[in-house]
């Protein structure tokens, strides 16, 4: 699983489907002895924490890979770096790359590749457990209105979930500084002032201001972003009835939400993160299944 | 088991017994699929590895956690981090961290947590480790002389160790250089000059000279900390008959103990490295049961 | 396992041997619980990654060993570390170090120990999987005649495998740029201008160009090293029919070896990671056996 395209109605409702039963106490172990390696190219915790857990559970042998340390230093290309370690004998590679579309340089390659996000493309996996948490809330995704807010045109948690939640009949909104949707941002979805989106939309999807990367870009202070495009107490209060917030993680408190509302009734972040592992193991299975792999 | 002052008499007592009997030779495994991740965010080969055999002889999944790559690098606080890895299904966290009482903020987490250090404050697994080695050769602790030199007032082993050997009955000495002994540093012992102290106690604690920390401080050579307070051969030999060496480890060499007496007959240097991974399955194992998981 | 020269013929023959078995598809798993760790401190994908899954393979407990968050950073002695680590409870410990001949400061410690380089010394394991590489393909080593091309003189491969092979019958031949032969580098073979060796040779192994090591002393660009010394096209062409080519990689393609080289036909290099896999298991049952576990 590479790619938000790659994800057809099908496939999402049939991965939803497996995770929910991993999520109601479902066990299910490797029949093989199968070997998988998470491949992080960029700092994670969340992302690559959950599919160790997730392998594990699964009853995978997780080979560390430790990027600091390896051949890469020594120049050696993504390709050949990925060839190693299938001639090894691992089975399934898990990569996460600053580089969009690193994965059209490993189509030669035989083992299993799952997504953890490239540059600002795409995160499927990251997709998959968004969506299996609002279809946890409100059983289907038809007539729904979900806001994103944030960085969208660099962000690949917005570019998948848009693209994904269009597909599956949801209506996507966008908000934000202006000038970070340029022409030809908005393609699945569209744009509202922040205080008409909250109170418009039944889930709140809150991105993370990636203040390490924007430099000279960001132009306006943290705090101001807070007041002019974050869920403030306020804006929470404007909020429909039944609507929730989520947050990919790692949070901005102050920032892009208030501190007081991480943790608040309407917020399903910790829950996403919970639901992450249970998405991560039917993506996983799913991927070794077609690989041949049996389990039991 | 966050501070020394958890550690009462009758924990300490069932700590070491439990302890004692893994270093028998009883084994115990996890009858619960237990997932368990150690956070060190100060550098340590003993202590972290120590958890990490201790946890896989109780069947426990070790999950890897890599500060470096993690994303306190992207200003997460510790309490969203530890709230992530008990979302993402970690039973038990031990964490080590530069910052005296971290665990205040942790109280919250619903998850097991062990303290591995913190700061200057606590160490108290090496505390149970060091009882543990001091039992085993004497079968008690009430009327021991223990003497414990050098920089006390900065070393959480010697905070702790000092706390708890006064509480089960032994009688604590410091000393090292002078200055190190502000007012306040004296609370759980009596400072003695060194060439008094070795031929005074039973158990002689030597603490690392902790000299990529001292910078400015430390105005003597490490040659001169040897002759003047450290364990010179000389001194070894005023020790009593029966009298131990003790030190937590890393050593400096002819610093703090003279290169020959590092593996001599009254070293207990690598024995107590031996009692941590047997302290550490009995602390893990209470710290389990009591969040209600079983072992058999 | 730590130099070349303990890799008598008997010794050869019999790891050959268990490693092609294991390669047939035996299995085998440890009979008893137990510890391995793998330190290195050097950069490495291939060397450490199959070493890991080789332990795996074989039941092993695969216990983690950071060197930059080790307290190898306070100055810890190589020696204190494998010591404490064997405290610990680690059974075998396989080791890349930057330094010639480390391993003569552990000569006291009691774990099993095996090599995973050091310096411009041994890698006696890359030796066993280079000699199965060959041996799958031509059934003996006796008549061969195999050219090792490249910088002979800081290789740890080229004299450990100059070495073992001259011992199982082959004839070995060098080449690559002049100045990098002083006298006293060819003990176990004869130079040959590049041209005549690849039609001379049955194996061809290329050397990797440690440009990041070679700094100065290396005064002429890569393409002008590929042109006058590395596996052309034509110089392929040149090759007989039978030969193949050998890269203990990581490969710096279009260097040492045409790009379009890396996978042809006559190419073992992913080969040879495959064995090493092999190759390493059959060491790492060997060094444990001698300590008296077992095998089932």
């Amino acid at each position: 699983m590479l790619t938000t395209t790659d994800l057809t109605v099908e496939k999402i409702n049939s991965l939803l489907k497996t995770a929910e039963e991993f999520a109601q106490g479902n066990t299910l172990k490797a029949a093989d002895e199968i070997y998988v390696s998470n491949l992080f190219f960029e700092d994670s915790t969340r992302t690559k924490t959950s599919f160790d857990i997730a392998q594990r559970r699964l009853g995978l042998n997780v080979v560390p890979f430790d990027v600091t340390s390896s051949s890469v230093n020594k120049g050696e290309s993504l390709y050949d770096t990925v060839r190693t370690l299938e001639s090894l004998g691992i089975n399934l590679a898990v990569i996460r790359h600053g580089k969009d579309k690193y994965y059209e340089e490993l189509k030669d390659v035989k083992l299993a590749l799952i997504n953890g996000g490239d540059g600002s493309g795409n995160h499927p996996t990251q997709t998959i457990l968004d969506l299996m948490t609002i279809h946890q809330e409100f059983g289907k995704f038809k007539g729904l209105k979900v806001g994103i807010v944030g960085d969208v045109k660099h962000s690949r948690v917005a570019n998948s979930n848009a693209e994904a939640l269009r597909k599956m009949g949801a209506k996507v909104y966008f908000s934000g500084p202006e000038k970070w949707f340029d022409e030809g941002t908005i393609i699945n979805g569209t744009y509202l002032p922040i205080d008409d989106l909250v109170k418009e939309v039944d889930v709140l999807m809150l991105l993370r201001i990636q203040h390490e990367r924007h430099g000279e870009k960001m132009k306006i202070s943290l705090e101001s972003y807070h007041k002019k495009f974050g869920l403030t107490l306020d804006r929470e209060k404007a909020m429909k009835k039944e609507a929730i917030i989520m947050h990919p993680a790692p949070i901005n408190r102050g920032v892009e939400i208030a501190d007081e509302l991480v943790e608040s009734v309407r917020s399903r972040i910790f829950k996403q993160m919970e639901n992450g592992v249970y998405a991560r193991m039917a993506i996983l299975k799913e991927a070794l299944e077609e690989k041949g792999f049996k389990f039991k």
